[in-house]
């Protein structure tokens, strides 16, 4: 286990470029669409704890905490990089609500408070330690913006009770939250106070969980919360897997603060067994709506993927931790794969409306199929809405994105490595780093460092990339371009090459035999009806023929144009025939971010394809 | 239109081969077999009509009626071709109990009589009209069988209450029945006994169908039972499989009768709707278990395929009812596809067991997917069993391979048609014929005809056949080749040639893009796990290579065994790789008929296959 220390967000500026833009349309679009759809659906009102059985107040769901704790976290990463009044005295009104409404205890909880106060602690399904856990995150971040520990001391009293209750006391009716967060929320909070007793109630809670034989309820085994197991035995990836993600982040936490090793091989374990096993090619993991779930080994149906948005963002952080422990390209690699792909599909391009699911395929005929209501399947939807009645999703894009300039750099002794590509500015440890790219757009990055002579550059190589010129002499090891920085004003310039690269899957997965998926750089394509026309799974492309790469401003990426054929004179075929080889006519074929689908209106869609090499 | 007459069943005898084996296990297994789990279930003591609410006997299901009746249809079939004085006792038996049960204004059914008694007439989904339907054609048989209609003469007084009660006071419920089938069973009773009172019911039955607003409930739309079109506007086929292809079977057989000429261009729009956009390549119709339906064009998924074995005789009985009103080879063709593919796949190769649903596709690694209970996907089951709580599929089978006879010649004036190849002798209209053949281990046939001079036979050219040899003169008209009989003593010998042949699909059929299915003669033929390991999805067929094939006395048909490959090291691959061509290893490939699958336990099973051309 190596130990690696991350280069915070407030180290990091992002100056320009693809994710530039995607930061300024959550500053100027996102973060005010979720807050007005969260104001319209009562989300906010709940926090004044008014609701009564009869009123006409909306009654406050069990995770409503989160959703306003995950906007507060996000509006704090805005605030933190430019001054914004409105938004501070939004986030202060809260933080009143919520210093108005907590318990003399501590305790604090819009929905038991209101709906069952007597069932404080007594269901484990019911979000409470989870709520807390993204209302830690929001206070961290919010005093991180503004030096203001006010939220963190109301936060600090409900700890303080659960500590209580759930360590010494163990009056709870579970003993381990049945949605992980808390975990990971603490041992952010210990790193920035350094008061032990939040790393002992994180450890608490690791430490129990998959010991008490809780978890088992009449509509899933325990293998959905990750009760199944001591978490030092939880070796493959089950159940919901956000909780699964989010508990694993946790581990790696664990791992790093504590140097328990057993746990950094179960994270390791984990990682493969969900990146080589049970993740979309997009990133996405879940492979049913069932239990929003990991399934089984190589089980990734495209049309019926659940592939929830936090699921992408709970894998990103499990990879961007676990990149401290380990310098192996295939932790920031997994990074890049969510934040281009399954977790940017998850905002529409308006900023304005979002995917909890994110399917790798679409075929709009499916929707109509049945005459009778009965056990009928159940597709994921066509079109990004602006809020759900379960909104985890929209807040945990917004503070995803805006806070994507804490990925970026990590540091051990004289090792200073660069894990993602994109314009910022950054200073640490005596350094000063500015990185210039136009990337995804193209490889070509440059890299100018003040201050680090004899100091190492880990530069990742990405995983997609199969060609890279340095102007510096590097050596390779296990995905990083190791160089030497010779002076005190140092420019390095790489060119990461990039071509319409095609994919193919393990054997073992179904839903892909004999398809394959397309690359450029780090994006993810797919096939749209709405260029294409209907029937995508006809289409066969040609891999030989050239390509054909286009910016395209609308999709604020490369748009790439193959050859392909489709099945002549389709309308007259029979519906069986005794040929291998109908005629087919040559197309050419439109292939857009993947993250951009859904954009245009309805339309079929499809990630994976037939292709002749 | 054209009028071609039927010769029935008790004019042919099958003398050998594969269909006669499958006759005499009819006779020795299935036909016990059924009894005696529908004794187990309770579904015979029920005609006692005794169950009382709180008693231990098992409440009747709404269809029990309809399951005996085709079971006695079934017996009556074989009594028809040998005696059996205990079958015949078991009848009589059943026959006793509706008589001394029959209601004094002639109502029969076990359902309302013990536990709605109040509710007769009330419920168009309680299939009364279906097990009347049913009855009949139980009576008829019998009566073609043993000569005595008591049975005829019993339903003859509830059938006079079902014209006076819907026809003359319409005073029912409902106008049409729920569950199609009494229409067909009129027909067939009309033909028998000349009395037009049972057309006239039949007709009023398909007149008034669609043009009362029934049919609507809840949990389906009104296509779900044919209820959303008066009879000659249906053009496409919709909704519940079974339900439609007996209402087509008794339109063809208004067509037939009538001469409707709108009725018979409906039928034939509904039958290439069906057999041209709606059926697997098996035979199979059902696209979803929601509703046992039709879906959309072209919307045929396997692994979920309902393709229920009772919707495979009903398509069947609707085909064969089409030959007599035009010939063309594409009615015969379907009774023959579904005779040696959809419908036996329905029965296990011991006689003993049944599927209701007959997928195309098994993938035995999707069955532990789920972690959690809720609103998990449905997937047909892998192993036949004895009997199911809606065992209509069990006697359905027996009743029709029990009278296959009746499918196989047809005449209209001095045209004798020759409509499917088995070994039988026939007489009629003072021909005498005798067919020899080994089809379908071989295509070649012989024909003995005696006393035909001047007459033309029409000898359907197997739709599958590419290449076909006759011993005499023929011109080929829609399917038929159609040879002058030049003396009283003819004999013709015909050679089908038979070869692997792969079939595609039309490229809308999004579950069968890129790939193939192998027939050989009449045969689909299948991969199973247990002859070609897991993942059946990743072998690629090479058409090219050489096929063995080999009689299999076990399937008691041939085996097919072609060239192949699959990917190397498989178990070394990673989830995903950027390359088209991973290295693949040579293999054999195994395949059986499909009918046989489910044979040797559980195991994988595909259809359809890649294939490199």
């Amino acid at each position: 286990m190596q130990h690696f220390e991350p280069i915070a967000f407030q180290q990091t500026d992002v100056t320009g470029g693809f994710w530039a833009e995607k930061q300024k349309l959550i500053r100027d679009v996102t973060i005010h669409a979720v807050h007005d759809r969260f104001a319209d659906t009562g989300r906010f009102q709940a926090f004044q704890c008014s609701w009564t059985e009869g009123s006409d107040e909306p009654k406050p769901h069990i995770f409503w905490d989160s959703d306003i704790a995950k906007w507060i976290e996000s509006a704090a990463y805005l605030l933190q990089k430019a001054p914004d009044a409105a938004l501070e005295r939004q986030i202060e009104a809260v933080i009143d609500r919520i210093e108005q409404n907590q318990w003399d205890d501590g305790y604090f909880n819009i929905y038991f408070t209101v709906a069952e106060p007597e069932g404080r602690f007594k269901n484990r399904d019911c979000h409470e330690l989870y709520c807390l856990g993204h209302l830690i995150e929001a206070a961290v971040a919010y005093y991180n913006a503004t030096g203001r520990d006010r939220f963190l001391k109301i936060l600090d009293r409900y700890i303080d009770l659960v500590i209580r209750v759930f360590t010494v006391e163990r009056s709870a009716a579970f003993t381990t939250p049945g949605h992980e967060e808390i975990e990971l929320a603490l041992f952010r909070l210990y790193r920035l106070r350094g008061d032990k007793k939040y790393l002992d109630l994180a450890m608490f809670f690791l430490n129990e969980r998959g010991k008490h034989g809780e978890g088992l309820t009449s509509w899933c085994n325990m293998r959905y919360n990750q009760s199944h197991l001591p978490v030092r035995q939880q070796h493959t990836a089950e159940g919901h897997c956000v909780r699964a993600c989010y508990l694993y982040s946790a581990m790696a936490d664990a791992a790093k603060e504590t140097g328990d090793a057993e746990l950094f091989d179960a994270c390791k374990a984990l990682f493969d067994d969900i990146t080589q096993r049970k993740m979309y090619v997009t990133g996405g993991i879940g492979s049913s709506h069932c239990g929003e779930a990991f399934t089984v080994p190589f089980d990734l149906p495209n049309d019926t993927a659940y592939a929830e948005t936090c699921a992408s963002i709970a894998l990103a952080m499990f990879a961007d931790r676990m990149k401290l422990l380990e310098l192996d390209g295939k932790y920031a690699d997994t990074v890049e794969l969510e934040y281009y792909n399954g977790i940017l599909a998850g905002l529409s391009l308006d900023g304005k409306a979002f995917f909890y699911e994110n399917p790798l395929e679409i075929n709009l005929a499916d929707r109509t199929r049945h005459t009778s209501v009965n056990d009928r399947d159940r597709l994921p939807i066509t079109q990004r809405l602006e809020v759900f009645d379960c909104s985890c999703c929209p807040p945990n894009v917004t503070r995803c994105i805006a806070s994507l300039g804490g990925s970026l750099y990590s540091v051990d002794g004289d090792r200073v490595c660069v894990h993602q590509f994109l314009s910022n500015r950054a200073s640490f440890d005596g350094l000063q780093l500015e990185m210039q790219t136009n990337y995804p757009l193209d490889g070509k990055v440059r890299l100018s460092v003040q201050g680090g002579k004899g100091k190492t550059l880990c530069v990742r190589v990405p995983g997609w990339c199969r060609k890279a010129d340095f102007s510096a002499p590097y050596t390779l090891q296990r995905g990083y371009a190791m160089i030497a920085i010779p002076a005190d004003t140092f420019t390095l310039d790489v060119d990461f090459w990039m071509a319409p690269t095609f994919i193919t899957a393990h054997p073992a997965v179904r839903a892909d035999a004999g398809k394959a998926a397309l690359q450029y750089g780090p994006l993810i394509y797919c096939m749209e009806g709405v260029d294409n026309g209907a029937d995508l799974f006809d289409l066969v492309i040609d891999a030989a023929a050239p390509a054909d790469i286009r910016f395209d401003s609308f999709f604020g990426a490369n748009t790439v144009t193959l050859q392909g054929t489709r099945t002549a004179n389709a309308a007259d075929a029979p519906l069986y025939q005794q040929t291998l080889t109908p005629q087919r006519a040559r197309v050419p074929v439109t292939f857009v971010p993947y993250y951009a689908f859904a954009n245009r209106g309805e339309s079929d869609m499809a990630v994976w394809f037939r292709c002749q090499a």
